[in-house]
Formats: structure tokens, C-alpha cells, sequence
């Protein structure tokens, strides 16, 4: 573990990542943290927090640049790691990597760029009658210590200096992170590039912890801290409301970030069908099989109209399934979920198996699997909306496009939504719009949804259950915008004044001025 | 009441408002809502969403603007009916009209301007390898229809036509707003010119729905119905955290936004206490006093410390407060919680009395009182942070500058904290105020807080318990955030792209082109 970036061994009950390809635990393991070291942790983040805050953007944003070459400093050793604990092939690890220190460098961008402080300065008006406007300035701040779970579906993307850290730390927020089991020597070595990269920026020690443990008793303690201010989470459903009451019963409730639950609909209009059926099914059977199935953007449902030409989409959609080979998933705890809920959803009755892949060499492997349900079914039963986590797709079979409609309004909150259009679709695709858009976070033409571009315009968000808080993304440059909270100073004099909201702009961030642009 | 814009009379039990001055049952009596009429007023407004959301920035900001000249026409039987609701005095009531009205104008500004929609797009990479980059446009759109509580203490800034309104109208969610017992026909006649100006500018009926009622059982129904997206509140802690628990149990939790309690501590350093002591006293007096102690950033709770300097201040502000003669609050509940809080106050050990108001002529007189208390007794007291909501305060002794910091430092959250200093508190004054910044949504210096600027850079928001969300403000234009989320558009065709994303930004909104300034 790290406690305000010093290595420490946890005093608990030792934890071991497994190799999901062989069921074998995997050396060395790790001493497990305690309700003390979750205080420490707590402890020293709330001491780091005024001189982190305190930093300028260009110190901070060189301070996420050097986490990047850090990790990449790591090398061969942090992917032949991240391969062992995740069972991925190590060209999708490496590609994640990139992501992960792609985003770094993103993000310092955006912190130098300045325009997260939203600063404000109303100049004081003293000759207004019948009062005097005082001088008020507005920036945003960092909310605080943030306590950030590793995801166990990303060892590197959503984990120990994935998305929820850097947004965190791009907005001058002390991370506790808890490492997900399923990768803790992966966790370790990250955990070692960004406390070097603490030492190296001479920063508080306190910025940065993390913890290692199993079950949820450490990162409830963690939550329930008085000193954490938000949270961060990416995993199941359960977890992530288990969270969220954890977070609603404090003195003081806080933030949570918890992306949960998204199956991602997938609109296949008659004229799509009809104009790139092949086309169709070969971008389906890529999205649905990417990573083994466990993206949380996966396309899990679909709905069409029926007629011959979904009898041809799903005849080789069919076809294409059953030629897949079961491959390893990440956990045995995502296999056995898989399988159960699989299992579940085949006995619903109107639910139709009509594919299914063959099996695959090693252990924890999925295949994927191919459903129909008609609309009525689907309309009258909400607990279809839930989907097993993994490769499985059902596709809800509809009358018309007016029962096509009634499916996307009947839709709880999704990550993202999407309609594939033809000719002779534009009413029906430009009537689904603003209905998808109150649904999803985000909204696609003609592609899929499984990549998640980390860039100014991502929303990787949504209503519930998809994610805990609509008005947020955990991907992309609005995503800093979760951990910042707006002040005000009124009157407050020169020599006091923060930099960010200082006559002449010393740190020149884009501000506003009496409501119009500052000339920068 | 008006179910999207239709005046309706409720066929519940009728209720009243009391004249506070003399304790006697206002004509008419209003019919209150039932379980259908709220149901109904969702439904409407779920109707009027898709349609209110859609319509141009110039469109919403002129329907803002016909509101605010509606009220103003109401003209002198609007005033009239305030000043017998509330007991406020006609100057009051005439200030916060124009007060209301000018916030929608800004409002209305802001709308036009276009930042709230933060508008993002990222150009596509067709020839990126290994992928290419998708067409990505980000806007934020309404959060869709928002319950508004009227405030019991602003018949008119915080009520039908309010903050919470006036932001919600602002980021195009339709408003079912339900009316405070207190100021019924207040209600009845804004609601009059909110709903006049809903037909005027041809907007969906369901855009605005007004409920009467009395008692938890409509507000907690209105919360609860699946329709809600947002909730605004302004009032007391308890109510506020039961609309919290409401919102949270549903099956899709939605964000509150609950203005709920602060005591605005004041802290006064040695060198303003040699400095200016007879201002200070004048100041804090007239903050203190200032519509009959009744808003939510009087100040409560000073902090000095002890010596000669103090001594003095003490003497001459329980003289001030002495001379003071009681006056009417607005409603009986406010003068019952009052004086059972100040004679709750008075009796903890260690508390001191030293100063109260005299009597005053009519009902429901509330007198100022003034206490102290020694910071030792503060400190291991939390429940003294609670201070009695009207004009009374308590000073806080301190030993020394170093115990003043430790007052600060165990402060819960506020909506404001204000620090006066003079000469020899430069270092005092710097060390408090990074402090201060995480107690409080807007700091002060050498000034008092009671009054709240409408414009671009206030924050009227603040930790918890003053706020339920401390990434927010009630007041100014950055309030129309809370009720709005981003939303994604990939590969989105440019006939079915909203005209806020669109190419040559037609809105001629402010926008980011690839993470830069867009030219406008």
C-alpha cells in the first residue's frame, strides 16, 4: 500500500490477485488495510488538501504529466502484470495504458488551460442606488479529499490513475484509492509511478494513498469519513448504491460518482436493415464481442421491426455468434454472473435463444449469446432491462416503428443510445432524438457505441441507473468538473485574494468579466 | 391553483394565510391539492418538456421577460397582498419585487448569452490510427421538470417567480411549483402572471403548474412522482433532509437542491475591534436586525477574542440590541421555534444573555437577543452551532487568535463567513481565510452578509447543512447549472443535429472547437 505516498505493508488478512486464465492465485499477496490505515490515509489527504488546492494549474498540471511518464517508465513489466491479474490480451493493455496516460496529458492540458475555475469578477458598483454593489469574484476549488474505487473491469483505464484520479487531482483533490482485488500488483506498480510522481513534484505526501482489501468493510469505513468529500466509482449496481446510502447517512452527506448500469441500446431502423444488413451485423458482432463483451458501452439490446429483413439480420447475426469462441473474462466473479443471469434470461418465457458461441480453452470463459423477445414482452416486464454483463445482446422484435418508439420511451437511464437510419428513416430517426437524449448520456448515428473517445466533447454519463448523477461524465474534460465546487469572495482585498481571481489575471485563466469575456 | 396554466380550484381542504401582525385568517380561503392534482401537474409537464426544452434561447429569455413585466403590472394589489401575508413592511416587499424581477431580467440575459449551454465539439479524425475519431458535440440541456418550494421567507425571491423558478424556466424545464401556506394569495397572483405569460408566448400549457396545500403529504407525493427530475427547496433543516430522503428512496433518485441552514459566522480580529469598534457595532446591528432577523445570512455567530477591545464591542452592541424593539415575523411557526431556541440557548451553561430587545405592539414580535459564550464550551458543544433562526447572536470568546482559528476550523458548513480585520491581523486574517473557503460558499471581508447580490459571480451555496449540494448556488446566474446535464452527440447527421451543436452555429452560442475558443 502507499499511505501519503510511503509504502507501507497492510496489517490485515494478506489478498492475492487470481489469473482468471488458470484459477490460480497469483505471487505475491498483499497485506490487507485497516479501519487505522483507512484514517491515515483520510488524515493525511485532509492535510495535504489547502497547499494541493493552493497549487497553480501549470504545477499541477506537470505534476499529472509526470504520473504519465512515469508510468510509461514502467514498461514491459507493468503489462505482463496488468495480462496476468485481467486475463486481456496484452495488446488491448497496452492500449489501454496509452489511454490511461493519454488522459493524464489531456487533463493537464485542460488544467493549464484554466477554464474549469470558471472565474468570475463582478466589479463593484459604489455610487448604485439604493445600494452599493460590492467587488465579487468566483472560482471553482477542489471539493476536497476524494475517495476513488478501482474498477475491476479496467486495471489501468478506471483504476489507481484512471479517469476518477485524474480528475481528481486535475482539480487539486487528494485520491485515497482503493485497489479493486482482481489487480493488485498491477495497482501497485501505478500506485508506485504516482508517488513518485508526488516526491518529484514536491507535493503534500498526503495527495495520494492507496489502500489494499477486500470486501466492502474498508471502502465503506473509507466513505463514511468525515474527511472525504466525493466519491468515485465505477462497478456493479449493487455496489454502487451500497455506496451511495453509505454516502447519504453521513453527518454530512457527500458526492457520489458511481457508474453502474448501462445496456446501451441499439435502434436498427427498417431502412438500415434494409440498406447494410451485412455491414450491420459485422459492426454488431465487433462491438458486442470487444474485450470479451465487458465494455459497459457493449450493445446488449436491440429493437427492430419485424419482417424479412430482421429475419436476415438475425439469421446471420445468428450465424456469426455461434462461430465465436468463448473467451477468458476478467473474474470469476464476472463469469459466474454471466452465466447465471444468461441462464436466467433463456428461461423467461418469450425469451429466444438463437445463437449461441462455442466454448473456449481456460478457465472463466464466456460465449457470447444471442436473444429475442417481442416488444410486448419486453414493455411488460422491466426486469429485462437488465442484462447479463458480458457479450449477450437481446433484440427486442417490434410490430412498428411506433412500438419501436414505445421501447426507447419505456428505457431507464443508459450510458449511451443509438440508431442505425436508411432510407426512408428520417421521421422515425428524427423523432427518436429527443426522446434517446433524455435517456442516454450520449447519442449515435450509424456507429456503435463500445469506444469511449476521451476528449473536450465525451459525455460518458447518464440518468439512472447508468450512472448515480446525471449532470456529470467520468470520461473526458468535464469530467474535472465533479470534484470542484464554486466560492465567492466579496470584498476580500487585494493582498488576500487568490491568484485565480486577482486584478490582472496573473494565472491568465479565461474569465468573465461583469458577465462578458474577459479580453485575454 | 393553475395545473399548466389553468386556474383550477383544489378539492382538498381549503387553507388560509394568517396576517403574522395580527394573528387573524386571510380571505379566501384556497382549496388545497389532492394526490391527482399533483399527478396531473407532473403529467403536463413530462408533456411540455421535449417542446420547452426545444425552444431558441431568445424564445425562453423573452418568456422570462414577459413574466417579469406580468409581475410588475400586478402593480400595487400584489404589494398589498405581500405586505398582509408576510407583516413585512411595504419597502421591504416593493425591494424584493424588484429584486425578483430583476432576476429574471439578468436571467434572461444569461439565457440569451448561451454559456450555460457549454457547448463542445470535437472535429472528427478520420485518418487517426489505430482508430479514427468520431463527430462529437456535447451541449447541456435541461434536466426535465423541476419541483419548486415555495420559501416561507421570501414571499416573492424565493417563491413562485424565485431563484429556484426563474433557473429552472431558465435551462427550459417545465416548473411545478408548490405555494408556501404562508403567502397563498401572493402566490396566486404571481402565479397569475407566471401562467399569462406562458399563453403570451405560446408555450406548452404544462410548462408551469401551481399547487396549494398545507402539511408534508403534497410535497413529499410531488417529490416522489417519476416525472420529477430536480427538486429546489428553501427553508429548514428538517425539511429539507426529508425531501432528501424522499428523493433518494425513489427507484431513480434525483438531485435536491435544499437551502437549509447557516448561522454566518463573523469573525472579528483584534485590530478591527481597536480599529472601528463603533462601526462594527453599527454594521452588525443593522445585518443582525435587517427584516426582523429573518434571512438566512444574518449574522448569527461572532467570534473575538477577549480583552478590553471586545469588552467594549460587547457593551455597546447589547445596548444597541437593548434599545431594539421587537418586531413581527412572518409567520407564528417562526416566532414559536424562535423564542423556544433563544430560551434553549439561555439556559446551557456557560451561555450568557446579555442584552435583549424590548416588546414589541402586535402578534408574533420576535425581540433581538445577544449572548456569548466562551470558545472552550462552543467547541465541545456542536449543538451550539445551531443558533435560533430570527435576530439573535452569540459571540464566541476566545482565548487568542490561535483558539479564533480553532473556532473556525470546527465550523459546519455555511453560506457565508466573514472575517474583519485592522491593523496587526494581516497574518490572522491570511491563515483564515483558505479556512473559511471550505466552511462557506462566499467569504467576506470587512463587511456583513445579509445582503445577496444577484449577478455572475455569487455563490449562495455553501457545505452542508447550509446547502444539501455544495456545488451549487440558488442565487445569480450561475444557478440555472443545477438544472441542466450534458449530453453527447456521435456522428449525429447534420439534419438531425440540435441547432446549438450545429455547424455555423446558428445560436451563435459560446462555444469550444477542439478544446479552444470558437471564433464567434
Amino acid at each position: 500500500m502507499f499511505l501519503g505516498a510511503e509504502r507501507r505493508t497492510g496489517r490485515g488478512p494478506a489478498v492475492a490477485s487470481i489469473d482468471p486464465r488458470t484459477d490460480t492465485p497469483l505471487e505475491p499477496g498483499y497485506g490487507s488495510g485497516t479501519a487505522e490505515d483507512v484514517a491515515r490515509a483520510c488524515e493525511l489527504a485532509e492535510q495535504a488538501a489547502p497547499g494541493f488546492r493552493a497549487t497553480s494549474p501549470e504545477r499541477r498540471a506537470t505534476f499529472l504529466e509526470r504520473i504519465a511518464d512515469r508510468i510509461e517508465a514502467l514498461g514491459e513489466e507493468l503489462i505482463v502484470r496488468a495480462v496476468a491479474e485481467s486475463g486481456l490480451p496484452a495488446v488491448r493493455v497496452t492500449g489501454e495504458r496509452d489511454r490511461t496516460t493519454g488522459q493524464l496529458r489531456l487533463l493537464a492540458a485542460e488544467v493549464r488551460y484554466g477554464a474549469w475555475a470558471e472565474v468570475r469578477i463582478d466589479r463593484p458598483l459604489p455610487d448604485r442606488v439604493p445600494e452599493p454593489r460590492p467587488d465579487l469574484r468566483e472560482r471553482h476549488i477542489g471539493i476536497g479529499p476524494v475517495a476513488v474505487f478501482g474498477a475491476s473491469d479496467f486495471p489501468l483505464g478506471f483504476s489507481v490513475a484512471g479517469g476518477d484520479s485524474t480528475a481528481a487531482l486535475a482539480a487539486g483533490c487528494p485520491v485515497v484509492l482503493k485497489a479493486h482485488s482482481a489487480h493488485l500488483g498491477t495497482s501497485e506498480l501505478v500506485g508506485s509511478a504516482v508517488a513518485a510522481a508526488v516526491r518529484e513534484s514536491e507535493l503534500p505526501a498526503g495527495v495520494f494513498s492507496l489502500l489494499f482489501g477486500s470486501g466492502a468493510e474498508l471502502g465503506r469505513a473509507l466513505v463514511a469519513d468525515p474527511r472525504i468529500r466525493a466519491v468515485g466509482f465505477t462497478g456493479s449496481r449493487a455496489g454502487g448504491e451500497a455506496l451511495m446510502r453509505t454516502a447519504a447517512a453521513r453527518p454530512e452527506p457527500v458526492p457520489v460518482y458511481a457508474e453502474m448500469s448501462s445496456v446501451n441500446p441499439v435502434f436498427l431502423l427498417p431502412g438500415a436493415l434494409r440498406d447494410r444488413s451485412a455491414a450491420l451485423v459485422e459492426g454488431f458482432i465487433g462491438a458486442l464481442t470487444a474485450g470479451a463483451g465487458q465494455f459497459r458501452t457493449r450493445p446488449g439490446l436491440l429493437a427492430a421491426v419485424n419482417g424479412p429483413e430482421l429475419a436476415e439480420f438475425l439469421a446471420a447475426a445468428g450465424r456469426a455468434v455461434s462461430a465465436q469462441i468463448a473467451r477468458t473474462v476478467q473474474t470469476r466473479a464476472f463469469h459466474d454472473a454471466y452465466e447465471r443471469a444468461a441462464a436466467a434470461l433463456a428461461a423467461v418465457e418469450d425469451v429466444r435463444e438463437i445463437a449461441a458461441g462455442q466454448p473456449g480453452e481456460g478457465a472463466n470463459t464466456c460465449a457470447p449469446r444471442l436473444f429475442t423477445v417481442p416488444a410486448e414482452t419486453f414493455l411488460g416486464r422491466p426486469e429485462l432491462q437488465d442484462q447479463p454483463f458480458g457479450a449477450a445482446a437481446t433484440v427486442v422484435t417490434c410490430r412498428d416503428t411506433a412500438q419501436l418508439t414505445e421501447v426507447a420511451r419505456a428505457l431507464r437511464g443508459q450510458l449511451t443510445a443509438t440508431v442505425h437510419h436508411g432510407t426512408g428513416d428520417r421521421d422515425t430517426a428524427a423523432a427518436l432524438l429527443p426522446l434517446l437524449e433524455t435517456r442516454a448520456g450520449r447519442v449515435l448515428y450509424d456507429g456503435w457505441p463500445t469506444a469511449v473517445e476521451v476528449s473536450h466533447a465525451m459525455v460518458h454519463g447518464g440518468p439512472y441507473p447508468a450512472t448515480s448523477d446525471v449532470r456529470t461524465t467520468s470520461v473526458g474534460t468535464l469530467s474535472v468538473r465533479r470534484f470542484l465546487r464554486p466560492v465567492c469572495y466579496q470584498d476580500v482585498p487585494a493582498d488576500f485574494l487568490p491568484a485565480d481571481v486577482s486584478d490582472g489575471n496573473p494565472r491568465d485563466l479565461p474569465r468573465r468579466l461583469d458577465g462578458a469575456r474577459e479580453h485575454r
